[in-house]
């Protein structure tokens, strides 16, 4: 496996596979790996004849309150564990290697864009789709993975895809859970241990929401009600937003009648944590 | 020559090419072709081994009050240049085929877009980037050709390559002229009798500018105060813009030390027109 950092080094080793004929899968990652990350790429390296993964805590996608230098770095141990899944390639760039003096170009969307996250998070999709467009096209890959937890900005890819006529396949797959149910992420680290136990609160209320509508609820006002006075009842939990939105445009239902994403983010303490299931009718 | 609409015949006839190891060149057009067209048309045909022309009117980038609806159009013709010059494949598509329902990614720049055609397009440079990466994406082409008289655009367009890593080389042509001086633009066909006439005052007030450069004036002020007199002299012109700017930045400059672009937008009627040189040096 090779590190590297420069947009040529990527570009050389692709293009050597591509003499060869090989397929190439992309996992795209703002590092701090865990079991999410790596069910990503487990999945690439079983898809594709070679694998690249970035690590890049890309700046422009966070806001200016937001957690941008505390997010968590370890490349050391990021690399074993791409190294030991198959990974053939981790690019690592600098901020000036992906936003060069002058750079102005930014690409942005409306509507997928506007609800959940991008309410609380407003300049964070557009640094979304701008830095993931200029992965891919570094990497050209067949194939790009992607968690089903940042279920948004799945949405969002894959509309982006889509629009821009970028010829890659998005994969979607799905969260990967703690043994309590907490879904898995690099922000997990920021909790305290008391924070740690509190923040189960989210999966056991989405689980509620979801007995709810399997037993015939279809009303999306008492799901969310249901779900939001469950996830008070944890005094530690704040919550940012729980809603019920359509799967391809993240507008807000009314009635259950097509499939959905049910989604939340809630603050434990200064931590903000997201997760969601789809209920697919 | 083939003429398609879809962008999977576009890509099917690519990847053919692409199987034989041959390379591509694209030249993006609204149609209506002129000499102008037809010289990088015919650069392209001489640097590459395959050469796809789109002709597409694309909506996003004309204002409300803009000349869409009228934009002259004429298919044969533009096919029989095409087939002339040794085109592979005209990809024109229907307007559903680029923007199908639901369509809502733009790419926008800030800084280069912002002065110039800019200022009086407001929603143009954006329209543009979004057609031209989309269209990019769809061909894939090594090189793409554009012409030098929409010199802000072409900025604009390698600037946007650079940001967004297309593995792309945007090839600059120089602008192509009739014989009294006014350069060639499918608008020029809007033109009365006597506005063309008239049209030739926007090349030659840019000579006098560019002989006042050569005999050593280096102040803009002087130089566009220069030209805008010469405008003025016709009766029927009216100007949108006289701008001295720095050849990267498409920023005004006071004192001309670095290479600039000298450019002007030029209501003749009801017909704006554009021309422009470079100084370097």
């Amino acid at each position: 496996m090779k590190v590297v950092s420069t947009i040529k080094e990527v570009r050389d080793a692709v293009r050597e596979w591509r003499k060869e004929g090989l397929t190439v899968g992309f996992v795209p990652t703002m590092g701090y790996l865990h079991e999410g990350h790596k069910s990503l790429i487990d999945k690439a390296v079983e898809e594709n004849d070679r694998v690249v993964v970035s690590i890049f805590v890309n700046p422009t996608q966070f806001g200016p309150n937001e957690d941008l230098e505390s997010y968590p770095r370890d490349l050391e141990r990021d690399s074993s564990l791409c190294s030991d899944s198959g990974v053939n390639v981790i690019f690592t760039p600098q901020r000036e290697e992906m936003y060069p003096e002058g750079f102005c170009t930014s690409i942005n969307m409306t509507g997928l864009t506007e609800n959940l996250c991008g309410k609380s998070r407003p300049v964070h999709f557009g640094g979304v789709c701008t830095v993931v467009t200029k992965l891919f096209n570094i990497v050209a890959p067949d194939k790009a993975y992607f968690g089903q937890k940042d279920a948004q900005q799945l949405a969002i890819i894959k509309r982006m895809v889509s629009d821009l006529n970028l010829n890659i396949e998005v994969v979607g797959c799905p969260i990967i859970r703690e043994e309590d149910g907490l879904a898995k992420s690099s922000r997990n680290t920021y909790l305290s241990k008391e924070e740690r136990r509190a923040a189960v609160i989210l999966s056991k209320s989405l689980k509620l929401g979801l007995e709810a509508i399997n037993s015939g609820e279809r009303n999306s006002r008492n799901i969310i009600e249901l779900i939001k006075g469950n996830i008070e009842s944890e005094k530690l939990a704040k919550i940012d937003y729980v809603q019920i939105v359509d799967l391809l445009s993240m507008k807000d239902v009314e009635t259950i009648e097509k499939p959905v994403l049910v989604a939340i983010a809630v603050y434990i303490g200064k931590t903000r944590l997201i997760d969601n299931f789809i209920f697919e009718i």
